[in-house]
């Protein structure tokens, strides 16, 4: 772990460089309530948004992609369709996905549907908390979308997450932790400001999706490799958190600040990462 | 109405300080157009947004709310089934629901739904003059969501549409007008560019329904009570329309009034409510 | 042409002024990503946006509004039979329609989808080189919304579309492209943000839908004369483009650009049109 952390803040500067020059195209298969958020913030940050998430396209366009974001918020029976095809899709295909349960654990459909999903490997599971406790079958799942569980707490429901899926789990909090099972990463920058929008921690799933899809393109032989995966997700939480701490600065509330947030990330550059970058 | 007016702006300000410290659990069934806005003026008002409009969810979430916004701004068939779960969900748990006819007289759809649900008895009922009449059976709806009529002249169908429901009825205008058939309330705080984004009515329903919800578990006796339920809908009323007043001052226009529009309404205090609130 | 070309500037900003005055309402079928960003924009330009597009209320309201907007972006199933319910309608009572063809090429179902709109005769078709070209039958439509290819590229291919359709073809990029099959005008004023936005080109689409409506309105013996589409869609595009560059002037990056965009276009004057047009 050590080893890992030495390199932390100049390997997530190399990959948010490798985002801003590849345009990595991710596939969201999002929710209606936030996936203007998620585009806009995809775009900010240098991937390509494409929010294809109709059956008979999902599938295929996962080919394509490199990278697909399955996002729980709002499965209406069509998007479920489309949400399994894709899902199939990127598993033929090799392209890495990421499991956002939104609400997981409260909501009786979801929660099915995302114990299906489970089986079928995500790369990365990313969620609050409670939503991540639920998931592996401990607790209840909270009040919804809010965060009432520390992160700390969900650490021993995500490792066993991680033995179910054999890749990585990221729980969302004021520290943000990433583990594989194995390495335990976590990631300190940040703002409250984050949890006073709605949609901060879907566009992260999206920014995860991202940052693993360009990483296995530019390493193909890692393909499935946990410890690229686990950095790629680290990174993307660093830069994530990194912009919305710049973007608080000076910001009047929750309104300026996703409007500055925006700004921030598509203005983002490896040496801040590298400046601001905070990792335990 | 003396009695009523005299304790207004300090009952707003009381109702203002609980939303923001216990943090009412909304559940919104709306439309595809606005519900980024809605959810992030929940948020900024310290509402918590939960848009689950998903049928075998809908139903069973409405135990768990505290307040059921029921919006018909897009109404399609799969939402449609939720609506109906949801509404039947929240009069069985007792939670309060609020309907938002949106465009109804214009469509032939939701206006037939609209018309269903009137029987289910929603606790208010959130509308613009065309709308409002439309739903009591006279005019036509005018040309969908614009507010062609003056809220004074859509008193009378906001009465009758009291007497069918047992609730509330709220028109929207540049003075909202309040009533529960019985006590009428005007709230003469607002500014136009509220009209001038969309969304300034949908996210006002929201808002209704945060105040409504909080005020029946403050006060579970009252559940039901036409007159709590009079109160926390002008208190929404003020608080949004004071929030849209203060935030367009040195605005530029309708794209730096919206994000304005949620900073004032995060920061905004209950002092600011008894300072600035008007009625009459 | 040179006569065309001549009033161009005056004509594009009489018609802003029409819009500005008359309040086009635009029935709008869009994608569930931008449609928030799309109500916004026809709001600040002066038209009355209604998103409409439930089956059973799409075809009636396309006899009241003053123009349709058919966009592709998420084809979800219900959405498509009122896409086709819309268009029929809008065919029957002699309103305009515009075709975005989001993504086609790349994707299955909405490329079938385009294919059959095309012989329902859309006044004008919006979308980027690929786009056009694929919707022609030429080229694959590159990686989804992305513009990869250059507009002038894509000119044959709007040209083919024009003697299919009858109607006209903006083909969107650093400079915008607008043909009727015999006249080709092109339009130079814009800003790259716009690229940095999801919804750039929606908007776009809405606008053109405004406009061809209210000049239709104007000049009711004109209707299905192509000039008149032509200078209409000239009009729209030169409008959108210029408040573009007037919002970048300043901007930090895509957030506040994306607020300052709004409010330049809700402050924009028939006498910046006449200022600041560009046409070749």
């Amino acid at each position: 772990m050590e080893r890992v952390q030495f390199y932390l803040p100049e390997r997530a500067a190399q990959l948010l460089h490798r985002v801003q020059t590849s345009n990595p195209l991710v596939q969201s298969v999002t929710n209606q309530v936030t996936t203007n958020f998620v585009a806009n913030t995809l775009l900010a940050v240098g991937g390509t948004p494409a929010m294809v998430d109709v059956e008979g396209e999902a599938g295929a366009f996962a080919k394509v992609a490199s990278g697909v974001l399955i996002n729980l918020g709002t499965p209406a029976p069509d998007q479920r369709k489309a949400i399994l095809e894709a899902v199939q899709g990127a598993n033929h295909h090799g392209t890495p996905w990421v499991l956002d349960p939104v609400a997981v654990g409260t909501l009786a459909v979801r929660t099915e549907l995302a114990r299906d999903l489970l089986p079928q490997r995500p790369a990365v599971i990313r969620g609050n908390p409670s939503e991540i406790r639920a998931l592996a079958g401990v607790g209840t799942g909270g009040r919804g979308v809010d965060a009432s569980d520390q992160a700390e707490d969900a650490l021993d429901a995500a490792q066993q997450l991680t033995e179910l899926t054999g890749g990585v789990v990221a729980i969302s909090g004021p520290t943000d932790i990433v583990t594989d099972g194995t390495t335990t990463i976590r990631v300190t920058t940040g703002h409250p400001l984050l949890t006073r929008i709605t949609g901060g921690g879907c566009a992260l799933g999206a920014v995860v999706t991202a940052f693993l899809g360009v990483d296995r393109t530019d390493q193909p032989d890692s393909a499935g490799d946990k410890n690229t995966d686990l950095i790629a997700t680290v990174a993307a939480c660093a830069v994530y958190t990194i912009a919305a701490q710049l973007a608080a600065e000076g910001c009047a509330g929750p309104g300026s600040f996703q409007v500055a947030f925006h700004d921030v990330l598509a203005a983002l550059t490896p040496d801040d990462v590298v400046r601001l970058g905070r990792f335990s």
